[in-house]
């Protein structure tokens, strides 16, 4: 087998250039949002970058944005599927950030790009641990490639891309795009799951056109019926009001607390670095992950009635428009949380409001003690010190057909992430050394993976 | 006196160049809502207008938008103030717009330009009659023109200006601009009055920037903070639910209740025009007139959060902003509508709801017996037929300082109003054929008052 010492060497050698590469890929504005042209260029660059080790390269389609798929061949029986994705979200509000979005920009050791942290780091970082051992000598397992192209609009299509090509993605352990990665105390962090996600659009129009306010008095307000609407959802404490709702949200098990008691909140420095004055519920400092993770949401992502601008105008509106996204938690399913939504709109009284487009992704957990989530746990042991595990993360990825469709052990392993990376927001942006230590990390994950 | 096939004749001749002055007047974008600048050329167009009559044309200024006066001496004793504004709503959503909303348009007999209804046929309408007796000899009356600067802004300095300035709007009677005019069955109507308006941005800020939604569990909602502030105050019925709020709002009184059992509420027309599927509060069509004034209103005149554009973006918004008009009904106060509003934020949990900006103006009511609501009444009987009489309309005007501050009886006269002008709407538009009508009626109104 390599050594650990020249697997280190090779990456600090190449670590400038693996940066620069990097700072490439995030130059692609791939934002699957802007639809399918926005995104080929990085595709395609990929494509690329992953022909130098294999001659299968190949584009995954079902009916959305295509992805990616390539197999390198290793020396041991195992096989393992990587996970990540090459779209990322729009960069609005774009006035917001210190350097354009997609002109890669490095200043005291930080990368900022939209899409550096989330996750084209991932993405680069396995191409880049692929070259490294594939330069010292033979990578010890199969490696099988899936970079999909729109995750960040809900991985509309990666359900039937899965069942499509079960035979491809089957493994004996999946490493999914990286999580929080460290915590604020540089605690390094595993999780093995997601929750889900149902998002729609909501449109209520009540009139031909808008109106001169003074007719508020007979004629109906459409915001004011979507305010309605989305009041009567939930209130500030994030109780939800639609029948059945919590009904399949799982409860953690006593393991699942050991597990949390061990995450520290870091309340002080959320609260330092996000600006909130009370958190929801104001939970006591060993309430908040169970919270984070456990209690399911209904979040207003958006909405937009009437006049925006500057100074007055003194209109009643005659439509109103809001984005739901709702967090769910095992075994919720978004197929029956659109059904609950559409039935309590009509049950108070909200009939009116239409549900435009909905799409979802099931939530999935995976075991803490696969062979896998053992490799990964000793790997990061070896080169962070002892990491905090988390059940699930907060956010959401289309783990479901992986997890427990297909039944590949999944974990999302050590990468990039901090508490300060901004992801989906401006000015997203990763540590360089970050970069360079995900390397390392997957070189050990598939050497040691590939003797076992 | 001139006589009335006199005045006719004249005003027949000179139509085609009247209602071209119109059309010039109307090709200024003179939008208060975008500053001082935006006002000037209009204001400046009509000082050359008015100075063809008098050499005493002047500007009044309290640090808002000037307004422009001037007196035309009469031969008879009496005076009329005359109220008008140059100024004009926003034409957002300009898309909409069948034409250039400052190329002023004309098809099938109608005006299409931003400000042709509300006011500026009002306005050229007073200067033409102006022109057509002094053309055909001598005023009887003493004209004192007020043509203000920021009605559609809420006049904030209007109040000051009637006050520094009593000994020149002092009047027997004032004519205030037009309102609805005629109803959908043709018939002219005539207002004593206007409601009165309290408007203000709000804003809540819960956090330092706009947070991935995956972390809604624990960080609060600005959005939803919002949403909730705003369904507190009131419900899809317009129970506004502040307290105190009713406390001064007069009920009708019998003569009012018999004046508004003439009018026609017209519900089916205005659900063809405005495509209503049921009024607030579905009144009986005898209630709805009764309603529409006698209602004080809360109105979202524009809610923002989050992400509003195509597609899906996960996102917990830092900030929520929103709009909000209130008509008040005599004799309710603005600045106590504004008190009362922020104690029932404060009141209901809502303290982090900051109001940035209040504009107010009071309702105001004027008699109808009024030596000058008699010569209105048998004036527009003459040359329209009998006059339906509300007792003030559902819309606002700066009203209260010369009807209550300075005791001038004041009356909304018939001008170019129709229920499907669209004014504050895209596509605002009047009849030529009423233009020449208010210049016609606005002779009659001062050579019969002239007399008395």
């Amino acid at each position: 087998m390599i050594s650990t010492s020249a697997v280190d060497t090779y990456i600090e050698q190449n670590s400038r250039r693996f940066v620069e590469e990097l700072k490439e890929l995030c130059s692609f504005p791939s934002i699957s949002n802007h639809g399918l042209d926005a995104v080929k260029p990085a595709r395609d660059w990929l494509a690329q970058s992953l022909g130098r080790f294999t001659d299968r390269v190949e584009t995954l389609e079902a009916g959305g944005m295509p992805a990616l798929y390539a197999e390198v061949r290793g020396t041991g029986k195992r096989k393992i599927l990587l996970y990540q994705h090459y779209d990322v979200q729009p960069v609005d509000p774009v006035d917001l950030w210190s350097s354009p979005p997609f002109e890669p920009n490095e200043k005291d050791g930080r990368i900022v790009a939209r899409g550096v942290a989330d996750d084209k780091a991932d993405v680069m970082a396995r191409i880049h641990a692929l070259e490294t051992l594939k330069s010292l000598g033979e990578v010890p397992v199969t490696l099988r490639f899936l970079i999909e192209g729109e995750e960040e609009i809900g991985s509309k299509s990666f359900e039937k891309i899965a069942h499509d090509h079960a035979d491809k993605l089957r493994a004996d352990g999946c490493l999914w795009e990286s999580g929080t990665s460290f915590d604020d105390a540089g605690r390094p962090t595993l999780q093995f799951g997601c929750r889900g996600l149902l998002y729609v659009t909501l449109r209520v129009r009540l009139l031909d056109f808008d109106q001169h306010s003074g007719f508020a008095s007979i004629y109906p307000s459409a915001a004011m019926y979507m305010i309605g609407a989305l009041a009567s959802l939930r209130d500030q404490d994030m109780n939800i009001k639609m029948e059945g709702f919590y009904d399949r949200a799982i409860k953690p098990t006593e393991a699942d607390r050991r597990m949390m008691a061990k995450i520290d909140p870091e309340v002080d420095k959320r609260r330092k670095l996000v600006g909130f004055e009370k958190l929801v519920r104001d939970p006591k400092p060993e309430q908040v992950i169970e919270q984070m993770l456990f209690l399911p949401t209904c979040n207003v992502a958006g909405i937009a009635s009437g006049y925006q601008g500057p100074g007055s105008k003194t209109v009643l509106p005659a439509e109103a428009m809001a984005k739901l996204d709702f967090r769910l938690v095992p075994d919720q399913d978004p197929n029956e949380v659109l059904a609950q939504l559409r039935k309590h709109l009509d049950k108070n009284g909200f009939e009116k409001v239409e549900i435009l487009a909905g799409e979802g992704e099931k939530p999935a957990r995976s075991d803490v003690d696969s062979a896998i989530a053992k490799t990964v746990i000793e790997s990061v042991r070896e080169l962070h010190g002892e990491p905090v595990l988390w059940p699930f993360m907060p956010a959401t990825g289309p783990m479901h057909p992986v997890v427990a469709d297909l039944g590949v052990p999944t974990v999302l392993p050590v990468g990039v992430g901090r508490p300060d990376n901004r992801i989906h927001a401006p000015n997203e942006n990763i540590h360089a050394a970050d970069y360079v230590d995900t390397i390392r990390l997957m070189c050990r994950i598939w050497q040691r993976f590939g003797e076992g």
